[in-house]
């Protein structure tokens, strides 16, 4: 059984709102119903429907004029196309050239330029004293105990706690399914390194994580690159004509909240691809890390939960939601188990002990719950207003995607525009973007930039922005 | 500059007072210097002297006689061999057999046994209550941002404490020489995969670490292993003749209180070993997780003090001597360190940040050399009164290890035992204990077991001694 979002009365009522708005052509300047109306038709008291504008006002949707009511606003990301998803001939990838991955990435010194670039929630939205709290706590009574080895598939607090948030992915988990890992990162690792062989075929969505295209390179695997819909993800038909004719390994997506494009694939999507892969024997790796960070309405289910036959790999972790630097992620390998655990014997052995406890403390005492509230929210009103600075800041002739979840921007520039020389050129100024390449399997995106939206917009980071505006500005003219 | 071990005065006194005994040919029975006598010797207080005197009867060495004074004890484990080193054809393996690693290893259920099988150190010995609290500290000091990313390469605070302390192993390295890792495990597997190919040949000490031998089949390497001297580690002769006709692509050692032997390997041998291989271009992977565990004197030298070209990757960790559970270890990866890291980008990413940070502090601050004055004697003590106790409850035919460092024994039984099934019947008897086969590269040592001498030996810990003595004359006598 899955569980409604949780949401305050309110944002419910927002998001009801918006959705009338968005759906029943409402033009910006046209005036919406007044806050009394909206009341009593949808009988909730004053107070609370004026929150619900309030936040409206916030998300950047609709205005308040004086004595007058609330009016629809102009919000010119609205009239952005979707960044379009570039063709690609049926193809496998031979990873030759290596990008700096350094830059992007977390040196020391990357930590203080302005966060446009690694995919990073800003710290103040993290709940980094409360969860330093509870692991102090678990210390303390634990004792000497605290320094122990964790066990190999990981502890069983955490494992059980999973299981039971496992129904809300439409799953039905028991604890002895998961295995803890270091991140997903580990545990998408463990996931290839256990379904694929040197040489081998991946099947990979176009764009995708640099951080997985990194990986396919480093284990020698060679990359089959399907193009993604910018609102539905991976096309299917696409993929079912090239199955006729080339094999694979395994197939890795991030169907929820994808990273850079921010789609939702739709559960019909899911089941098919599910089903179409498991009738051909090819392992489906999911990369759920985004999935409990929906802008909007009840949480998405996980290809995992259209799997019949143990062929998903399930990978996330709390690190776009929690505690980067907790370390604390999960594998439910299904059918490839037992080989997970003689890899992660082999690669780490186990994970930091007080992290994972106090990660399975914080979501078992019912804090993660109301915290992800809080941060659904504000991912939600960060990338929009990410959104708007761009269109204000950055010339005409670009597309940006509308992520449903997370808090991700890619970003189509105008075909000049060299993003690798970009963010060299941005690194130089102190500003760290992600460029295109990165992100695709076969060194093309060569136009587009993915944007982190994990921090609030504040001065510095609109600073970060214009320069980075002027920069593409500069590029076109040349 | 080398310092010398910084024992307590009568620490020293004690170690002098040992080699007396044992270099002057006392036998049991015989009457020691008086305490008066030896304090006048060596012009120390009388109270000093005594100290020492206890000491050696803590370690079983001397007994005291009412009104008589000190006396030799008949220390039964003294008489015994040394375990034989097995002759090895030269030969490389391929793995085939897959042992059930995870009974020796860190199932949530094995942490239920008589812990005679994993190599852990007694949790009351690791300075497990205060180093959550400078966890706790850190964390409520870096408040919001102790849930960051620890870098790639790992905390400048710690790469930094590293680069001093590595003056005592004989080496000069800088910070950024350091890349911090997952414990050693993490380092190891790093090493490999930066040096090695699936299907190239590995040179190892046979026996070696179970956990190498494990990783070894994961990544599809072939071993080949070279015998060890129970005394002064890998015969060099015999890999001298053996590179005449085998090709490898690395060599991994644990030179410095081998696991599971405990010899330190002389230094001229260590010198001869690292300029043998960097003149047929093999890097060498040293494993110095024991490194700081000496019995006693000075901290021995790493191999890596003999490297003049960058081809020793040395490996280690915290894991040991502080927390097994925090996860933290380094290498050192020479000419390999940027291929090391782009492996870790796409294995792990980084560690846990906060702790890597409190074990930097607790180095920072010389709680981890306080600390290691206590550990080391407890050690020392801890190994020699398992030999005897070994000695008492095992039937005869046994030969025992000598280590010089570290807290694991290795013996081995008459030729009838057969340890896997040993080890089986152990473990229904609620006993671990890690079986000869697990540590050798081509399954060999099949009566051989190794010991943990970690813990303090508790009546709990002689109790499950006395039933594996039992199952071993069991098995001798059928």
């Amino acid at each position: 059984m899955r569980t409604a979002g949780k949401e305050p009365k309110y944002v419910r009522l927002a998001n009801l709102l918006e959705d009338i708005i968005r759906n029943c052509s409402f033009r910006p300047g046209d005036r919406v119903p007044s806050v009394r109306q909206f009341s009593s038709q949808h009988g909730v008291s004053i107070p609370t429907a004026l929150q619900a504008y309030v936040t409206l006002e916030t998300r950047g949707l609709i205005e308040a004029r004086p004595r007058s009511g609330y009016y629809v606003r102009a919000r010119q990301a609205d009239f952005l196309p979707d960044p379009s998803s570039a063709a690609v001939g049926l193809r496998t990838t031979n990873f030759t050239q290596t990008y700096p991955i350094q830059s992007v990435l977390l040196s020391e010194e990357s930590a203080k330029l302005i966060p446009l670039g690694a995919a990073l929630p800003g710290p103040d939205l993290l709940p980094g004293i409360k969860l330093a709290r509870t692991m102090s706590a678990i210390g303390r009574r634990l004792g000497a105990a605290s320094v122990s080895y964790d066990p190999l598939q990981g502890s069983g607090k955490l494992r059980e706690v999973l299981a039971r948030r496992s129904l809300e992915w439409g799953c039905a988990l028991k604890a002895s399914d998961f295995t803890i890992t270091s991140g997903a990162t580990e545990a998408m690792s463990l996931a290839l390194r256990s379904t694929c062989q040197p040489g081998d075929t991946v099947i990979v969505e176009s764009p995708t994580y640099w951080g997985l295209v990194h990986m396919l390179r480093e284990l020698r695997l060679k990359a089959w690159p399907v193009p993604v819909d910018s609102v539905t993800g991976m096309d299917l038909d696409y993929l079912e004509k090239g199955l006729r004719r080339l094999r694979a390994s395994a197939c890795v997506l991030i169907p929820s909240f994808h990273n850079p494009v921010g789609f939702l694939m739709p559960d019909e999507n899911k089941r098919r691809l599910v089903e179409m892969l498991a009738g051909r024997t090819i392992p489906v790796i999911e990369d759920d890390i985004y999935g409990d960070l929906q802008h909007k309405g009840a949480r998405p289910r996980c290809l995992k939960a259209f799997d019949t036959d143990g062929s998903v790999l399930l990978c996330s972790s709390f690190s776009k939601t929690l505690a980067p630097g907790y370390r604390v992620g999960y594998i439910a390998a299904g059918r490839w188990q037992s080989k997970v655990h003689r890899l992660k014997a082999g690669s780490t052995l186990s994970c930091a002990t007080l992290p994972v406890l106090a990660v399975a403390e914080f979501l078992k005492t019912g804090g993660y719950d109301r915290y992800l509230r809080t941060v659904r929210q504000a991912y939600r009103e960060q990338v929009e207003q990410m959104r708007e600075a761009i269109v204000e800041m950055f010339p005409a002739g670009i597309a940006l995607s509308r992520p449903q979840g997370g808090f991700l921007l890619w970003c189509q520039l105008p075909a000049k525009v060299d993003s690798i020389k970009l963010s060299e050129q941005a690194r130089s100024a102190g500003i760290s973007v992600a460029p295109g390449p990165l992100f695709s399997p076969y060194g093309g995106c060569r136009n587009y930039i993915r944007v982190n939206c994990g921090h609030r917009l504040t001065p510095q980071i609109e600073r970060g922005l214009a320069v980075l505006g002027k920069l593409v500005r500069k590029m076109i003219l040349k």
